[in-house]
């Protein structure tokens, strides 16, 4: 079970990029073998339908779109703004779902989301649904939101909250147990 | 009355632009003073949290946010990708958002949303509720939306449906209208 | 200006109620007469199209409609009921909105929310604002969520924590000012 | 491969207990054994609270959830109300989530939409994911929406349009695909 995985902020410092981290560890000990990017590797224009039809789908857009391809499932770790998903998530959305179908479709994707707010950042995972899934990703009912998570994290960037760790844990195996199933046998 | 307008397209002969002016000229008629901008003149990166710290807020969402500053109401004609708000206006406003507070406070808006499928680009303005709602905008209930727009306006850019285009007159002075009663007196 | 005020909760000790108690004591310390209801008043059956043709819109949504319709604005304070709107408050705006224009058309309306969880019931309040608006309700742009509900309240059904209680009266304050705005002249 | 299916509304003539009818023999066709209930069977009252302390979880929401409990996936489809979920069906889901955990847990679902609007009932069939996710349901992609409902149908209850007839069975064949791959083995 190949898995595709990345945090969508370009901030180095991210807690996305530092919960997503933890994912992946909790990925490889259920099994999964992880493909871990960093979403600057995927150096975008906003959508511009002008640009797609002089150019074609940008090079960052094309990778994403590869690396998608190549997985049976994915986990994106996403941060909230404005109460709704991030823009840079969205353009990198509408400009990979250019070419179809999506890159996703019918592949089984876990959201988690790290927010330094005292309510997490369920809402910028949520607003991530719709497009997502009408373009054909099977997504995991499980969200991990992270909240507060300017305190969450220990020098060696685990978890503080042992509980939280542990809730970790089984969110991401659940997910991978659930991606299992619906690969396509070889 | 000054009502600062675009339409969150960047392609030139985008749908949502002729609707937009359309509408800005129903907004000339109900007595409002009309800023029409062209989105490409906010030209700004992905939003990228060590870039802010580094450089702040880049010249394009300034400029995006003084035309905000500058009026009493604004207009937005949204596109739809993929079932929810496209990643350019979403990542216009989450640049423009981290000026506090939202230059769009207390301001009322009014969406409109043109597309060439059967059922119109509905989602994408409703999508855009949340973060300009939560960061302050007043929106108007109404939503003018616009469906098969490939087949909508004829080739001097008028809507070829006279009721569509007496809809879209009401609904624009009825947002105005509603934006001169918000407006402080001065 | 009139003000129309009720807490979505048919349970008698809701955390819902509570606040919408305090909310209206802050619109009348603002300046509004409010006609505070109790949402048992409006008894009505799960909505039924036979039921409808059969013997119309039942009393208790009449009861409710005639409410709204007697006042110049609203407030709802509504529990989120599995991360969305609860399906009474949803059935109460299905039957009334079956009478054209629905009673709120056009009046202001604040929405509040009361939750015992941490993270508050937000999702709840957000989900009502869809088939209020598109029924023509002007959302006020701001929420008031109460997280931790249960320890939120003193015996006398003060809000324990002064800054969320300034913060109420604050937020309701500017909702009647807002709605005053929109009222028309008489 | 145990499917649970009914359409979440009361009206007799509903489009879309018309629609569910032909996605059920679809689902048969597809190898599904197929319980397929009135919503009428689950009367209920609307939630409260107070009456859940006095006399627990009522018979009809009761009766709802085992039928849920003794199947392996689920079908509904639901009528749009106001741009999103019906308040019948968010009080019954309100209702058979107060057992833990929701009787839906980890099975597959899909849902389905008739409107006879031109643009279909996709919002509501939308709004009904947030509860059912949040809850541990584990929906398919695909919605299947039909649009202008109340010509869609010949006298004999089969679909006129006979591409819509093929995408129907398409969707749910892919549905029932998906669902099995789901299922635990036994």
């Amino acid at each position: 079970m190949r898995l595709f995985a990345f945090a969508a902020s370009l901030r180095r410092e991210s807690f996305n990029r530092k919960l997503l981290r933890l994912a992946v560890q909790a990925a490889e000990r259920a099994g999964a073998s992880v493909d871990h990017a960093d979403f600057r590797e995927f150096d975008m224009p906003l959508y511009d339908g002008d640009v797609e039809v002089a150019s074609g789908i940008p090079a960052g857009a094309q990778r994403l779109r590869e690396r998608f391809l190549g997985a049976d499932a994915f986990m994106i770790a996403t941060p909230e703004y404005n109460h709704s998903i991030p823009g840079t998530l969205k353009n990198a959305i509408d400009w990979v779902s250019r070419a179809y179908p999506a890159a996703w479709r019918g592949k089984p994707g876990l959201l988690l989301s790290a927010s330094p707010s005292v309510v997490g950042g369920n809402r910028g995972a949520s607003a991530a649904r719709a497009p997502l899934e009408v373009t054909g990703a099977i997504l995991h009912p499980d969200v991990f939101s992270l909240a507060t998570a300017d305190k969450a994290f220990d020098e060696a960037g685990a978890l503080v909250d042992a509980k939280m760790a542990a809730r970790l844990d089984k969110v991401v195996a659940g997910f991978v147990a659930f991606a299992k199933m619906l690969a396509k046998p070889t």
